[in-house]
């Protein structure tokens, strides 16, 4: 065992692996050393390439700080974050398709009442949400939590502001009523780029990738009893649905936001530019557990 | 392309790296791609699991720095590092096996004259070296550049004890005479631990691994027109030789370090107690460019 050739290197790491005590983290360094390993058969590296790929996740580490986290970002831009998603997805579920809940949610963000306007008076095309929370099987559900985070017209989030938006802005958590419904104000998302001044916007640089994510609100839905649910709805005819820099673009996700001349709004509201709706019914699965 | 079930996002991440202008990034973050998204449907990930993953990895970049390189010492328990150095080897060569080059290197180490002590007057079990630099078909190199660097008896080197060691010990570069012959005095290695304080050391006991190297001298070795070799020799019948925490250890390399009485050493030095020699001859592989 103490002759490390090129094709006695991973038995050997293989096997000091072998008294792992934990049988999960046993299988997960295993499949770990496989894979990493052909990866490094497969493309030979050099030393000096070999020493540029250590600096690069160096300096992906460094980038993360409190509210930055690089390595999240780079699992995105992998496409490993969807894939993640995806393996833990129930096959043939008829629940809500879902998708990366990206670095920008706040836990315990403002409670506000059923149709309240979360724009913090922030400029943007007014839009009207509608959408239903019920079960896989068509029951409505009432009193499930709600929350939903957005960018502003500019492509920002509150918490990319510090200094200009005062508290929280564009995000909120709601409580669906006896219909399962929930009803808010806000403004139409815009499209963004992910954070790419780090390691993580410059490899997407070199591999000629834009950073780009079509515009999305995101919902995130729990309710006693039920898995919840981490999701976007997409704004159709985005034109970045079909090369989101994170992968994170379902059919089923994208939404029509249908457009409204000036006039009066479903809650009363007298709109004096014109705006838009949403319409959306999000199904959840009960819980594995119950 | 944009219904991201389980089997389309693999496809689709290696289309994103489709325009890749450099040819080598193209291959390297396309097998990257391949290999680490079949690790992930491999072990199936919970979402909890691959948050531990994204903290681990946080966390190694954050031990890095000027003096600590915690994503070297991952490579290096994960046998990468061996992997790289072994599929860089030219097969069926004749040169001195490689090894790892540690993460205790300094560049221009004091320069000695032939024959001299680099051990500062550190305590230890005194060892007298000659070895010969050679080319792989036989010719002696003469002024060949042979760095050398080792731990102290208590298994730490110069640059772990600032402020205790004043300046280099046990480190130093010699120059190969017209026989190629480079002769030196110091003090027998010791077995050591890898720095294990960080999220490497963490792996390490979460898998049942200690973190201890057996007992080695370092050499790198480069000369005009030929190929630089960086190298360990092993102390023969070290308890680590089998279990190296980083798989550096090829057999060509174990070295014996025989023990002689008290007496004149070969060089006229009168020793009062014990001491041990080595001797070893380096081959060294014509430059490829050449
Ligand atoms: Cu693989
Ligand atoms: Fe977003
Ligand atoms: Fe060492």
């Amino acid at each position: 065992m103490s002759d490390f050739e090129e094709q006695k290197i991973t038995p050997a790491v293989l096997e000091s692996f072998g008294e792992t005590p934990d049988p999960r983290l046993h299988a997960l360094v295993e499949s770990l050393t496989r894979h990493l390993h052909a990866f490094v058969r497969e493309t030979q590296p050099t030393q000096e390439e070999w020493a540029q790929g250590i600096e690069f996740l160096t300096a992906v580490g460094q980038k993360c700080d409190n509210v930055r986290q690089e390595f999240i970002l780079l699992s995105d831009v992998l496409g490993v974050s969807m894939l993640v998603d995806a393996v833990n997805r129930d096959i043939g579920s008829a629940e809500t398709d879902t998708t990366v809940l990206g670095p920008f949610f706040v836990e315990n963000s403002p409670i506000f009442a059923q149709g309240a306007d979360i724009s913090s008076d922030i400029k943007g095309d007014p839009l009207y949400a509608d959408v239903l929370v019920r079960s896989v099987d068509g029951y409505p559900l009432k009193g499930a939590k709600v929350e939903v985070w957005q960018s502003d017209a500019e492509g920002f989030y509150d918490v990319q502001r510090p200094g200009i938006a005062e508290g929280f802005s564009l995000r909120g958590t709601f409580s669906s009523d006896e219909d399962g419904r929930v009803r808010f104000w806000s403004i139409l998302p815009t499209a963004y780029p992910i954070p790419h001044d780090g390691p993580v916007g410059a490899l997407l640089k070199a591999t000629g990738r834009h950073p780009w994510r079509p515009a999305h609100l995101h919902f995130k839905l729990s309710a006693a009893g039920y898995q919840t649910i981490v999701t976007h709805l997409f704004v159709k005819g985005d034109p970045y649905l079909k090369s989101d820099a994170v992968f994170g673009v379902k059919d089923a996700l994208v939404c029509n936001f249908p457009r409204h001349a000036a006039g009066n709004a479903p809650d009363g509201r007298k709109m004096e530019t014109p705006w838009h709706t949403l319409g959306y019914e999000f199904a959840l699965a009960p819980d594995r557990n119950m």
